[in-house]
Formats: structure tokens, sequence, C-alpha cells
């Protein structure tokens, strides 16, 4: 309740059990109050068919969840042969004697029954108030991790059986925003199906789209309706599932057995850290340059010092001969160059600060493009280091046609 | 709800709120319910001085919040001016028409006070109901951080003054372990006084450790105290309040009007990336290479071809000649060079995953170390990110001792 640790607990519990086709109503998150906690995990019962609790089952003092849920169930705290068989058998495991602290994390309310935990020294355990089925688990990720799998799942299906699983079909897209993306579905399919549901994820370079129908009979609606997104949209999609814009890249430029450089300015070398990111990117990758100051586009890529006095650093001409210097001295195929101004200073009336140039292409054909990232100094970096990947994807799948976002981006 | 995003904002909120002497009672995350939001919202505002929500007021249809508030406080959805003048003045800065979707942003119930967003397009809103004060905030992090400092924090102190505000020393270390800490703490300052609380945030790669006193007048006890540590693990300490590595060294560079060059295989870019991402790093930074395969460690950074033949890529005189290399071709002050193993493939038994020759100083003294980072790719990756910029650090402050960590990470 500080702030310093973030939960990532809540989350798994989410995705594993969501996954399953349970739906998950709310999350509570709660600090060290014994009569709050209290009074939440009786009204949690009155109101949900299932209560998952994580965390507070330790051995030290502040661990109140087994006494929290005694009290609101109105029952008393007992030590269970189970628990304390477990526990002999762990520290037995872990060559430690049982000591009193451990012994508390066997005192569970009575009619508690014992869940296994596969590898710490907690048991989960459950019992059922007001119609609920309670659930209490470790809070160690890795144990509520190991025992989401097998034993909860378990316990929780004795109780709740499913009826269906839901059907979720996630797409990820770089280049349209989230509203232009609603106003658009509004406008061209006025009878998209409401069994069909969207949703959107606006992340940082992409948005996620989602598509979910409740019943598998409707996957196929699903399907068609998505296809029918599919034809405007496609070329903005950048995969199914999870990924990002590096992992497609890498993954068609190994299908095409072809390798990439990239010659940066004022992204300083996120290209390339994106790119290497992706395990097995040695297979497409072998060279990248930071040339972040004038005299190393001249004596590391060969970019003429002509070039950069006439028509500044940046520009289409030096840009471009920022690639094929990187084309030259890498023997790469293909190449990504930018120069920009990633600000907060460094910008002028007739090259703002957010301006960037950016080439792209092989020793045959580097085409270069003028646009603004008018921003935060890091959001521009991102920006133009996910826009430079678009267009190398954009390339490697011969889309001819302009990005959406040009419209919006281009300079003149 | 699904599990596919990790709640950050809560804790920012938690951590920015707590950090100025309010305390955090619970927190709750509901999905896209909308009678289950209304009667949250009646329930919380009977139960709580303030309500902070987060999230729900973007321009799609599952952007629920205005609506739902208004109902819970048996209130109409009006345009709001202010909003449509702010949505304006928005869409007039990014070049954008103002369209319907956007609209939407505007409808706020009838008595709600717009509070400014200074960087998005959904302005933050307040109401009152069963006395308790509700503010609505965007759930864009880079938006409610940005709101948070100011104009919510006025908000806030408007409706509930403070009877005193914490104070808080705050240092970011990198090299010593939590528990490590705590550990030395206890056996070292026994005495330690329980009114200066110790608190810790793990982050990657830094750890933060904070001192808070409850009373003003206490100040002078948790600066004496926290001297006393000083002498201890000043080394370790990168910086007081917020900043993080490459923010540290640029600004030694700078001081010392010197420039860096780096010279990346296993970290592909990422050392570069890092000091590039610090406004005004050209001041200090020229030139990075990323030599990814061997023959560009050659052809690029002059590293021989019988060193890269006898001694392997991940080798001192390698990585060694990576330095010298990238002083040569940049006329650099000082460099790092890294060659190691990522993972998840490429190991041998005698040099496994997670292997790292790092090679730091200048023309009259490169000095290199083996260490290990075994985890995953990416862990690895912006741990040896962080070391090499460290030695860069110690190196700069004329540190001699070695570090902490070498004893554990050591390969010989």
């Amino acid at each position: 309740m500080a702030g310093h640790t973030i939960d990532s607990n809540s989350a798994l519990v989410a995705e594993k059990l969501s996954a399953r086709g349970y739906v998950i109503d709310r999350k509570i998150t709660i600090g060290d109050d014994f009569d709050l906690l209290v009074r939440e995990i009786i009204r949690l019962s009155e109101d949900s068919q299932v209560l998952l609790i994580n965390g507070g089952l330790g051995p030290t003092l502040d661990d109140l969840t087994a006494e929290a849920l005694a009290t609101a169930a109105k029952q008393k705290i007992t030590e269970h042969q189970e628990a304390i068989d477990h526990l002999e058998h762990w520290c037995k495991a872990k060559k430690l004697t049982l000591n009193d602290a451990n012994k508390k994390q066997a005192m569970l309310p009575e009619t508690a029954k014992v869940i296994h935990n596969p590898i710490g020294s907690a048991v989960g355990f459950s019992l059922t108030l007001n119609d609920c089925l309670i659930i209490c688990t470790p809070g160690v990720p890795s144990e509520l991790k190991a025992m989401l799998d097998d034993s909860i799942v378990e316990t929780l299906s004795q109780h709740l059986p499913l009826q269906h699983t839901p059907y979720t079909l996630r797409w990820q897209t770089y280049g349209i925003g989230e509203s232009t993306l609603q106003q658009l579905i509004n406008n061209l399919f006025p009878d998209w199906p409401e069994q069909v549901e969207i949703g959107f994820r606006a992340g940082l370079p992409l948005l996620e789209i989602k598509f979910i129908v409740e019943q598998t009979a409707n996957i196929p609606l699903l399907e068609h309706w998505a296809n029918q997104l599919k034809q405007v949209i496609g070329d903005a999609i950048v995969c199914e599932g999870n990924g990002s814009l590096p992992d497609t890249v890498t993954e068609l430029l190994q299908k095409q057995k072809l390798t990439l450089t990239t010659a940066e300015s004022c992204t300083g070398g996120l290209i390339a850290s994106q790119i290497t990111k992706v395990a097995g990117a040695s297979r497409c990758f072998e060279a990248g340059f930071v040339t972040y100051s004038n005299l190393i586009k001249q004596t590391v890529l060969d970019v003429p010092k002509e070039t950069l006095e006439t028509e500044g650093a940046v520009s289409e001409a030096v840009v471009k001969a920022m690639a094929e210097g990187a084309l030259n001295k890498s023997g790469g195929d293909y190449a990504i160059a930018v120069s920009g101004i990633a600000g907060p200073d460094g910008g002028s009336e007739e090259k703002p600060v957010g301006t960037v140039w950016i080439a792209w292409g092989h020793q045959q054909n580097i085409q270069a493009v003028e646009l603004n990232f008018n921003g935060n100094r890091r959001w521009f970096q991102i920006m133009v280091a996910a826009t430079a990947l678009d267009l190398i994807r954009r390339s490697l799948l011969g889309i001819s046609e302009e990005p959406r976002y040009f419209k919006r981006r281009k300079v003149r």
C-alpha cells in the first residue's frame, strides 16, 4: 500500500483463471489492517461465488490471513495435522528443524481443507462461508504459480464447474489510434454482431485489438468479422497473439535469409538493442552504428562532409548516405537509418524538435521520409524506432501502400 | 481482469501519495462491468474520505468511468466546455480534427470539476459524493504521473489538509541486494533509532533505499544515521533522489569534459541507447558500435582475426581490442566494451550462458573483468549494461576499491 511493490500475482491469477473461462469480478488489495480485512472477507463472501485470497500465510506476525478468515467465519483456529506433516516433510528436505514460527503456518480455521503446496512451507487451504468458496494461497509468486496450475484449479472446478470456455483472438497493430479504429469500425461495420466483443489495449508503441466470444459456437462468427476488419487494416497488423515489431522483423528476416544493419543518430542504439533483445538475433543482425555526431557520420559511415554542411544532419541526403554507409560497412542486406531532433534542445524553426528523417531499404532501393513526432524525448525515440522497424516490416512483406500514419506524421 | 496487464499505476499513486503522508486504505480493480462499478463507487464513497479512480476516461465505448460516476451520484452527463476547450487545444497541437469519439471525453457528470491534463486528451475531474471527494484520473501511466505531481495533489490537499508531511531521503544504489543490506544494517547498527524508518524498493538494476521520519524535528537524526550508513556503502550509491546509472555517468562525463564510446556485442546497443536516452547526451557521447558478429569486430573495430580465432569472441584479449578499436575510431576519451553469451543458446562447458567479459577505461589504462550473470537473456543484458556503466562511474569518481559484487559474479 506504500507503492514499493508492483503486484504481479493478481495478473497471474487472472490470466490463469480467465484462460479457463472464469470471470474475475474484482481484485481488492488491503494493507495489514485486521478489522478491514475481516469486513471485506465477509462482504465479498456474500457477493461472490469464489473468493481467492493471496498472501499472508507466512510465519511472521503480520501474516493475518488464517486468523482473519477464522474471525470472519466465527471459527476457532486449530492445529491441522496435515499441515504439520507438510511442514515436517518440508523442513526435513531443507535440513531445517521445525520451529514455533513455522508451526504457526499449521494453525488454520477449524473447517479449513488443506491444499498442497508443492514447493513452499505454507500450505494453502479452503473453506466455505455464505456459500462462497474461499481459497487461500501463498504470496510467494513461484509458490502461487506452482499451485495455480493443478491443486487450485481442481479445488475451484469442483465447486464451480464451467459451462463453456470463452475464445479470444488478439492482434498487435502499429500506426492506428484507438479512437480512429473505434470510429472506423462504427462507420464501416454498423452490423457488427454484439456476440463478438472488441477490446483494445493501448501499449507503446503497439495497440492490441482483442476479439472475444463467450460461446465456442460463435468462433466462426468471430473469425468472419475479424477477417472483414483485416481487409481494411490488415497492413497495420504486426502479429497475432503476443509479439512485438522486433519479433516480427527478425522472424521475417530469418525466413528470407536476409540481414539488417542500423545507422542511428537520434535513437542512439535503441533500434539495435530492440532487435538484439530477440533470442537468435545474430542470425539476421551483424552490425549497428550509433553515429551521434557529424564527424562520426563522416569517419564511420563515409557520409560526405559537404552533404552534412549543405543539407544538415537531419536531411534526406544524409540519412540515405548513412543507410548506404551502413550497408557498405556491414555487408548487410537491409538497412535502417535515422537522423532527427529528439529534443528537448536542438530544434529550429525549419526543423523543430520531433523532426526525423528515416531511410530504409536495400542497395538497389533506399527510400526516405521526413516525419514529425512531437512529444517528449523518450516517446520520440520509441516512436521513431517503431516506425523504422515498421517500414522494414512493410518492405519485407511487399506492402506497397503508404502507411496510414504518414498522413498525420509527414512533414510535407 | 484477464491478466494481460500488470497494474503499475496503483503503485505509483500509492508511492506519490504516501510520500506526502496520505494513508492508502485499499485498492480495488474492477472490469468493464457497469453495475458493479456503480455499486463499488457508492460503497467506497460511504466508507472513505477520498476515492481516486484511475482509468476509463478514454474515447472508446468500454470507457465507463464518467457514466458510472454520474449514475452513482444520480446526475446527468453533460458536455463540459472546459473539457471541449482542452480537447480542441490538444487536437490543434497534434494537427488532428476533433471527432465524435474524442468528444465523448468531454461528457462528464453535471457537478464535475475539470482537472487539467498537461499531456493527454482526456481531462481528469472531481466531484463530491457522500462527503467523499472522488477524483478521476486517466489510465495512461505518463498522463497519470504528470497529473499526480501537481493538479491532483492540489485538489486533494484542499479537501484533506495534512497535519504533517513526512520527510524522505532516497538513495539509488547498485550492486548490493536487499537482504544483504538489511543484514548489514542489523549487524553494524543495532542501535538504529525506530524514528528513522528504512524502506527498500528493488528495481532492475538499482535498489532504492529510503529513509523516512514522520516529524520534521527528526530530520537531523535521519541525516546522522544515513551518514553512518554512507560510511560503509557509499561507493554503491549511484545518486540521491531519482536517477539512473546513465544519468550519473553522463553528468560525470560532462563535468569532466570527457566523451565515452561503446563497443557492444552481447548487449547489442543497450548501453548506447541508455546513454542517449539522457537529454544532452551529445555533449559526452559521439559514437557507439554494435559489433554482433566476429567479422564486424574485425572490419569495424580492427580486432585482430588471430585473436578472435585463438581466444574466442568472449575473451579478455578481444574485449580489450574492442575497447581500443572504439577509442581509435571515435576519438573518445573513455570506452566500454562488452562481449558475452546472452543465451538461451551459444553456451559451452568452459563459457556457459551468462559469461561476459567487460573492458573499461581510457587509452592509458584499459581494465577488463570476467563475470557471470546467469539468468534469462533480458536480465543478462540489463545487468551487463548496468555493470559496465557502474565500472565507468567508479573510474570517473576515482573509486579504487573493488566493487562488492565482483565477489559473487567473478568467474575466477
